[in-house]
């Protein structure tokens, strides 16, 4: 009862934030992302007989409680699906780069419901396993799928109709994601509590989920038709609606800092000069940059150039689930 | 047939942002100002017999074409009111520092409204003056009166009802507001065109306007009972509303720089600090800090240790219009 599995993150194009259920991670709107190449966590599950509770490895070390318990949880759903009463030792390992600006939680929880499925002997859909993944973390639900993804928010109560599909695969449409560290500090809020505060008090919240289906419709037509000019467009425009929402929340949750708006600006000067660039901001101070491939060493330069910019990371669309 | 008035600038609390009618300057909602001592116009308005045009001198030197029909086209107001038909020369001293983040246009306008309307013979009540004085620039009319101000919007559709209203006398509540310099680049876009991009394309534009009402109240009790905190808070939060509203404008209005970021986290920090400092920004990149007058040297020498502000003046409740 063993089995391993690698999973790359994906980043939001068309952002999630906000849960209509809290516990089983059900999104109030669709979302669309990238699965990336570069940054992934392999997981190693074993269901085992003689232990007496749950073990996680982080990294080859022992993790924090907190990290024990949201594993724990997690692999009772896994237990209550499968019908096992084992226990598990996880050995997980995240190649996100420190401070990246990437959630290892979408990797994370990916690698973990595919592995831990594996090791009970389920042979799953894609899309049950990324509803599975999804009641770790709602964004893991997507990083199932390689290239370009939609997670579907459904309609159910119990979620079940609440997964990711494939819009696109990666080998498709190869296009450039440059990952701008400005600021390695921890965030000050986390997207789980980010996320639950902008629901419950941003007088914005309504007005963001009213002009998403419309984003959804350009962002899809922009991914059959290879249209990067288009999907840079809805992409930069759906960030900056997601953090002015946030940035309308009581208290107000401002994840920006001084490199955050060097790059923005950067980025729109880049349009000016000729060069088709985009950004993206999740729940972080970190940008993402998108190009086409040929302009991506380009703007790799131009990036590292600014002060506040201390790293930058290239990948393009990455590979779903595989299992080693 | 000659005057001369000197009008302070002024800061808002609660944001003007937006016209129900372009040409009168009618404002969506409500604002609050607080008239400031230190940056101001000085404004001498001659009408005379034998001119055949208006003359404008701005700082002693001809203002540019374009400057010169505005301030044409507000004397034009004056003549039709006033029933006079002789142009006029203008000369006017700002003494606003270049680039300190101030509008120019409220002391301009006030200035000029007030020297002109002298210079016609005419005595008006400062209600009067007010509404003339929004004719030339909307946040011109709070500054004809000193200290802490309303501007009443209004429902006449002639506008004749839409005009400031003192709340409190300078003298009565001293503040500090420190108004710090990270950027003396021209901003990209008008405010008068944001406004515009931001009531026709802003999908938070009208729930923007349905917090207003709110902000309203806590300020008013706020300034009515001196308690610097509650106004603060408001007024904080009122000014990222502002820039949320605008972030979601098509396409995004973006005036924050680098330095506005260092500037509010720096705030924000000064507050875990036990030192009560709250930010506000008008349409810019540049920061106003209100304190108490007693962290006011604190609070000056904190900012200037910042490597992205450039200067920083400090301000107080400054008087209404006065004649020289």
């Amino acid at each position: 009862m063993k089995a391993t599995a690698k999973a790359n993150t994906n980043i939001a194009l068309i952002k999630y934030w906000g849960k209509r259920d809290e516990k089983l991670f059900l999104p109030t709107n669709n979302s669309i992302s990238i699965t990336l190449d570069r940054f992934y966590t392999v997981t190693t599950v074993e269901f085992k007989k003689n232990i007496t509770n749950d073990i996680f490895y982080l990294n080859n070390k022992k993790a924090d409680k907190k990290d024990q318990i949201k594993i724990s949880s997690f692999l009772d759903k896994i237990r209550d699906f499968s019908g096992t009463n084992f226990y598990a030792v996880v050995n997980s390992e995240n190649k996100v780069p420190t401070a990246a600006g990437f959630a290892s939680s979408a990797s994370g929880f990916a690698a973990l419901a595919a592995a831990s499925i594996k090791a009970v002997g389920l042979e799953l859909d894609k899309s049950e396993l990324s509803a599975i993944a999804r009641q770790g973390s709602g964004s893991a639900c997507r990083s199932i799928y390689g290239g370009y993804v939609e997670w579907e928010k459904g309609e159910r109560i119990d979620g079940k109709d609440s997964f990711a599909k494939r819009l696109l695969p990666e080998t498709d449409w190869n296009i450039s994601i440059l990952s701008v560290l400005v600021n390695s500090n921890n965030k000050n809020i986390s997207s789980r509590e980010g996320m639950k505060r902008t629901v419950e008090t941003s007088p914005f919240y309504s007005a963001w989920l009213d002009t998403i289906e419309k984003d959804l419709e350009i962002t899809r037509k922009a991914i059959k038709y290879k249209d990067f000019k288009s999907l840079g467009e809805v992409v930069e425009k759906n960030a900056l609606k997601m953090h002015a929402t946030m940035i309308g929340a009581e208290p107000p949750i401002l994840y920006w800092q001084c490199g955050t708006m060097d790059v923005i600006h950067h980025v729109r000067n880049l349009r000016l000069s000729g060069i088709s660039a985009y950004f993206t901001i999740d729940a972080g101070a970190n940008v993402k940059v998108l190009c086409h491939p040929s302009d991506e060493k380009k703007v790799y330069e131009s990036l590292l150039k600014l002060e506040s910019v201390q790293n930058v990371i290239t990948c393009h669309p990455g590979k779903g689930i595989t299992y080693l």
